[in-house]
Parts: C-alpha cells; sequence; structure tokens
C-alpha cells in the first residue's frame, strides 16, 4: 500500500494550479525509510533547505521534519518522497503575493534493484544527453529534470544500470540518479558541481567519512581521460548505496579495495 | 469564473503521481480566446506536436484540438492554457510502459495590461539571470521554467513590464515571457533559438509575415551591441500582440514605424 499526504493530510490528488506542475517551481528528497526511520534524514533536510534558500522558498522546517517522521512510521519501509511546491499560483512566472509552500508526501515500496549491481558492480551507459550548465540551480535537486527523463530514455536494456552523464563541454558530472566517484592512487575525485548536477546527499555523506578516514578527497573539473585512469570507479545515491562501475563502453575497472571498505560503511548507514 | 478540465471532463485537482508535477515532464502553450475562438491555434498545435516529438511524447492532436475548441466556446473570453504532461510516473525517470498522456485545461480572465506598454512601449529589466544553452530543449514551451520564475523574481517594480534575458555567453535571447525582435536598416532580427529560448507563436507569425511584406527578416546571433545599433526595438507574445520597447537601461529607442506597422497587423490578427 503506498501513503500520500498533502500539507500534512491525507491526499492522493493535487491543484491544478500548483507551480509545481506549471513550471517545475520546487524541490525534491527521496529518502530512505527503514523500519519507520528516514535515513540520512539530517543531511535530506540540509540540501532542501540549502535549495529552499536559493530559490527563495520559505520553508518551515519544525514542520516538515516533524512530518516526514511521522509519515516514516506510518509507511514503516520504502522511499519517501518529499515534494515542496512554491504553491498556487496564478497567470505568470511572479509568484502569488502570500502564496504558501505547499508540501507532498509520498511513499513507494523499496526499489528491487539486482544484488549483482553491488556485488559485482554495473555498466553505465554512455549518454548522448548533455547537462546544460547553470550555475543558479547546479547542485539542487529541483524540480526541473527533463535533462534526465531525456537521458534515461536513451537505454532500454537491463544491462545498463545507470547512464554517465557530461556537461555540453563533455566533462563528467554525474550519472542519472546518481553521483560518481573516480578513485586514483589513493585520492577520492568527484566531480565538481558549482556549473549543474545534483549534489547528493550520501556524496556529502561520502566526502565527511573519507575525511574522518584521513583518505585525501577532491571535487573538481573530471573529464573522460579521467576516468579512463582512474583505478576504481563507482556511483552512490541515498537509496541503493555504492555500486561499484565495472565499464562504461571499452572501459574496464575492477571492483576495488576502496570501492568495498567505502561501500560497506555505506550499508551500515542504510540498514537499520 | 474559471473552468479547469483533466482528460475532457471538469477537475481542479490532479494525481500528485503525475510526472508533470515530478520532473516538468510535458508541455504547455497558452492561448488567447476571444468570442469563443482560439487565436493562432495552428500555430499553437505546431508548436506542440513539434515539442512532442522531441519529448517523445504521444499525443492524440485531433482529440486536443476538440477539446481545446470546445473548452474555447465555454471559457468564450480570455486565456487558456493546455498543459500536457506523460501521465503519471512510478519511481524514477523512465518512463511508465503504457502510460497515457494527459491533457489538462485551465482558463484565466484577459491579463490586464497597462495599454501604455503597447502605445508609448515598455522598459526592459536587464535579468542578471543567464539561460543555460541546452539545444535538446531549446524552442520548446516545455514545464522546466525555473529559469523564467528566477529571471522574474529579480524586479517588483512596475516600472519594468518585461526582462531582457540572455544566454550563459552574454548573447541576448529573449524576454521572460516574450520574444524579442531588432529593426536595424529595415531589416527584422530575432535572436536564433537552436540552443535555448522559447520559439513563441506570435514570433513565427511575425517571421510569416515578414516574409509576405518582402520584408528582410534573420534569426541570427545578437549581442548588446546589436540592442545598442537598432533603430527599434519589441517585444512579442501570442496574447498581448507587441510592445514596442523604449529603454533597457541606458539604451533608449522611439516607437518606430516598422514597430507600428506589425503591430496594427498583429492587432488585426488577435482581435475578432
Amino acid at each position: 500500500m503506498t501513503l500520500s499526504w498533502i500539507d500534512g493530510a491525507p491526499a492522493d490528488s493535487l491543484s491544478i494550479k500548483d507551480r509545481g506542475l506549471a513550471y517545475g517551481d520546487g524541490l525534491f528528497e527521496t529518502i530512505l525509510v527503514k523500519a519507520g526511520v528516514p535515513l540520512l534524514f539530517e543531511r535530506h533536510l540540509q540540501r532542501l533547505a540549502l535549495g529552499a534558500k536559493r530559490l527563495a522558498l520559505v520553508l518551515d522546517l519544525p514542520l516538515i521534519e516533524s512530518e516526514c517522521r511521522t509519515f516514516a512510521v506510518q509507511m514503516s519501509e520504502g522511499a519517501m518522497k518529499l515534494i515542496v511546491t512554491r504553491g498556487d499560483g496564478l497567470r505568470g512566472y511572479a509568484p502569488t503575493p502570500g502564496a504558501q509552500v505547499r508540501r507532498i508526501l509520498q511513499s513507494s515500496p523499496l526499489p528491487a534493484y539486482p544484488p549483482a549491481n553491488a556485488e559485482q558492480g554495473i555498466r553505465l551507459f554512455p549518454c548522448r544527453t548533455r547537462l546544460a550548465e547553470q550555475p543558479l540551480l547546479a547542485g539542487l535537486k529541483h524540480l526541473n529534470r527533463l535533462e534526465q527523463v531525456i537521458a534515461r530514455s536513451e537505454w532500454h536494456d537491463t544491462e545498463h544500470a545507470e547512464g554517465l552523464m557530461r556537461d555540453t563541454t563533455g566533462r563528467i558530472v554525474e550519472a542519472v540518479y546518481s553521483n560518481l566517484f573516480l578513485i586514483k592512487g589513493g585520492v577520492l575525485l568527484t566531480p565538481d558541481l558549482t556549473r549543474c548536477g545534483v549534489a547528493g546527499v550520501m556524496r556529502a555523506e561520502l566526502l565527511t567519512l573519507a575525511e574522518q578516514m584521513n583518505m585525501p578527497v577532491r571535487a573538481m573539473d573530471l573529464h573522460m581521460s579521467d576516468l579512463q585512469r582512474a583505478d576504481e570507479v563507482f556511483v552512490c545515491n541515498s537509496v541503493y548505496g555504492i555500486w561499484p562501475v565495472r565499464a562504461v563502453e571499452q572501459l574496464n575497472w575492477p571492483v576495488g579495495p576502496v570501492t568495498r571498505k567505502l561501500q560497506n560503511l555505506v550499508r551500515g548507514l542504510l540498514d537499520i
């Protein structure tokens, strides 16, 4: 059974005037819930708050937090999707004076990814869709996701569990619903996300973990040549944790020791 | 009174699972309706069809056309907003197999723009928000409109009726809810929209009109220096027609004869 709430009350339909529909004017978080507890929840709230600040959305964060916790108890296990929008609009892009941010919660079952993704690693599909450079929106998990929709439509086989996305100048940025990390000479490298891309909650968690482990880590511009020279490659998100990447087209990597170490640490965070 | 339909039946709320909300996965048209007739309707349908093709949305265009015509009769006068989305989604960016495109129609009153906008012309606010270059989405009137939302939030005074938008490399592209034209030495110039921007219905109409009038016309890359050297400047859309532009910051233009001529022609198209 799936649950859904709007502004704290059970509802499965939304005002047709919502600016989330009209303009994608809002943000979302997809939060793993186990045993009634939302996981990595502080980080999700932090990213939401940051996005809201950049989009000038006025959120009642304590209310959102308590609603999510209550919702998580009710759903018990699965993925909890939180959407916040700028509420109802009139005609035109200017926000309606006094409009209230709308809070939307939806549950869905835990996604049934093949266990082989985490164990043997995955192949990335090399997406032709390039991410546009828009510093104003970079890093945010906003509702304007047509680039991801188009990229995800590029492959239909089950051989590729994820797709590699580059920006319009060819830098590697992320995967379609994951962030990307490389390991080279013991250094953890991940693309800089100041021009495009979603700054994932698991990415942030890994950057912190690496620091705590005294593992050198850098967020920087990365190209296909860096991928080619990497010792290990993996993707991550806050729902599945870490999947080693074994191949992109003709490039291959082993599932290496750093990936396995981080994967085990992260498994602990997502499995209560 | 405002009307709204979903898939041909009166409705004012929408499934919470709609991919228009989740990802902005859809397109829209804002169509002027007078005396029960949708104006420039063929052009709106053409642009919708083009957008649907590029986003791989399978539309029943004859059904959409007949629904819009019936809706227009019922609303009689105002702005008719048509949204099409990829219907309900499951989790993830891949479209749900077999999902049906959803059709959403909403009426709103004719916007009450000051008559001075058309008569004396307007000032454009020079938006700092830059449009990202994304050729895959350029020209389409899709639901990913956060750039416009942010740009429109840059000014609150009534002195600026519209805002000038440039791309990330500084080319002038359009206004926030209008297209832009310059006249220089009797030639009609408008920004090329293959990297970003919305290819407006009124813009297309004007390009055709100019050809019929043997007025030379070019869609090309334009910069602030071109604006500076222009003899006349105007903005247009399919709801208000043409507004002369008299100023952007310290730059000034007279309301010139070509603008007036086109404005009168267009007035005929929007006033039945």
